[in-house]
């Protein structure tokens, strides 16, 4: 049965993935007053949605029993095809007519496997990665880039709506995966771009916080810069995205560029000082620790300039 | 006599290099009421402000002579170098008390030398490029990194509200270009992300204005992608910044690294494939053309997608 036109009560959704981020999506399709049922690898990050009123089950193929949409925001694709494909797995509790939106950040040509193995069941997947990082998570003012049937998106807006400040259908399954592959080809050289301003400006002998003020707003100027880069001058290296994690989007993105014929220097340099800071046992640190590879390049340490 | 408390019409102005920047930026200091002698190396392209009333001179040393403050704006430092410090330079033409304010983008070093040169004749010198363009130079919208003693460059205050909506004293002689070379450096890894981006999302066959919509106004978003991307997009090279100045500028950049023991690889790999722009004729294309540099590494033509 169409979700179309149901109350929100009347539409049960699943959730499979309850970290930082997932945990504060599904809280806001619970507030419009769906009833949920959760899953997620460790069952301690599901507590604050099941004190909420979720209810808890044990496999993703059993929250798929209990649900009319199925959510999942997982790791990497290897969970991805785990929680949907497996054997356990999403589809395995599908009857027929629930559409499944994996959220997570994955592989393109995954997402058009996960589509053909769910039409193939009667079932509708959509891929939705988004970007707006915990924050927008918390304040539903994600982007969210969603591939799929277009009348399946559109049926889905009420809860675009309620996670996100922008959403748009970029094209057929795996679409939203490379708008978000090209959402982090941008931010990857562009990061490089901003820790190498900041390191000429600290060696030219330059105050950091006046530099910013003549080009944080120009030509210049980025949301990279504006917010991690002032990270940087603060030496607050703390996570707002995880090295390791934008180490997993290069890769995918980098494969797929590699499988489209194409050369991204600028990704493949950025993707190489971050692979560094992983193996530096930094994985663990924000995105903006960026800098203290590229210093290191030159032998300067910046946390101690 | 300081310029301190005089009346615009008591500020005798001179201008040297009446291009499509200098001749806006003149014009409004003529707007603000200063009498005005000009200069420039073809002198049809100060007809503009001729008309208008300002004096021709035939040498930087005879506008000097005219002149309590002596802007200049031309094209390499050693233009820069000869309008100001050559036999038939500005300096020449100073009796003591002047001011003499390069807007140039040019070497820090030259700066430097510049204000000593000047010092040591009683003459004050700044260093003050700018960052917005040929519409930032028409709307009095400009990004001013100025560089030179602070009194001096306070008694200029307006000067800069004139030509600019940003203004700041980033420090002593040299640290306005300091600050522009930190600009250009944020923007020339940065271009490369954004051409990498679109390329991806158009081998990836989506749609180049929708992925836009996905990520212009987030974690990606950046002032080259929303205005030189969108060009990009377009197909539109015509020239807001030319290729051969933007090359002239990184390679003071990456002199000036070189010489503080900084490796900025982001920086040199962008300054790659703008040579090879410059090697194939495409210097006079705007900055947006690297888009046809990356996508001919991959052997594909961006123009004809």
């Amino acid at each position: 049965m169409s979700i179309a036109n149901r109350a929100p009560s009347d539409v049960a959704i699943g959730w499979i993935g309850t970290g930082v981020m997932g945990a504060a999506m599904c809280g806001h399709l619970m507030d419009a007053g769906h009833p949920a049922t959760v899953h997620t690898r460790t069952r301690a990050k599901a507590e604050g949605l099941l004190a909420r009123g979720a209810a808890w089950a044990d496999r993703p193929r059993d929250v798929a029993e209990a649900s009319d949409v199925i959510f999942t925001i997982v790791g990497y694709p290897a969970d991805v095809r785990e929680v949907i494909l497996g054997t356990d797995g999403v589809l395995a509790g599908c009857g027929g007519g629930e559409i499944i939106v994996d959220m997570t950040t994955s592989e393109p040509a995954l997402a058009v496997e996960i589509a053909a193995a769910a039409a193939a069941r009667g079932v509708a997947a959509v891929d939705a990665p988004v970007s707006g990082g915990d924050v927008g998570a918390r304040g539903g003012t994600l982007s969210i880039m969603i591939g799929g049937d277009a009348e399946t998106v559109a049926s889905l807006a009420p809860f675009w709506e309620a996670m996100g400040r922008t959403w748009v259908h970029q094209g057929g399954p795996g679409a939203g995966q490379h708008t978000k592959m090209v959402n982090q080809t941008l931010i990857a050289a562009g990061m490089v771009s901003v820790c190498e301003g900041l390191l000429y400006a600290w060696r030219a002998g330059l105050d950091l916080e006046t530099v910013m003020e003549s080009v944080a707003s120009g030509a210049a100027g980025s949301w990279s810069l504006s917010n991690l880069g002032a990270r940087m001058i603060a030496g607050d290296f703390d996570p707002g995205f995880f090295v390791e994690h934008f180490v997993k989007d290069m890769g995918i993105a980098l494969a797929e560029a590699d499988r489209m014929g194409l050369d991204l220097p600028g990704l493949r340099l950025a993707r190489g000082f971050y692979d560094r800071l992983v193996a530096a046992d930094r994985g663990r640190l924000g995105t903006q620790s960026l800098i203290c590879a590229l210093a290191e390049l030159s032998n300067l340490d910046w946390t101690t300039r």
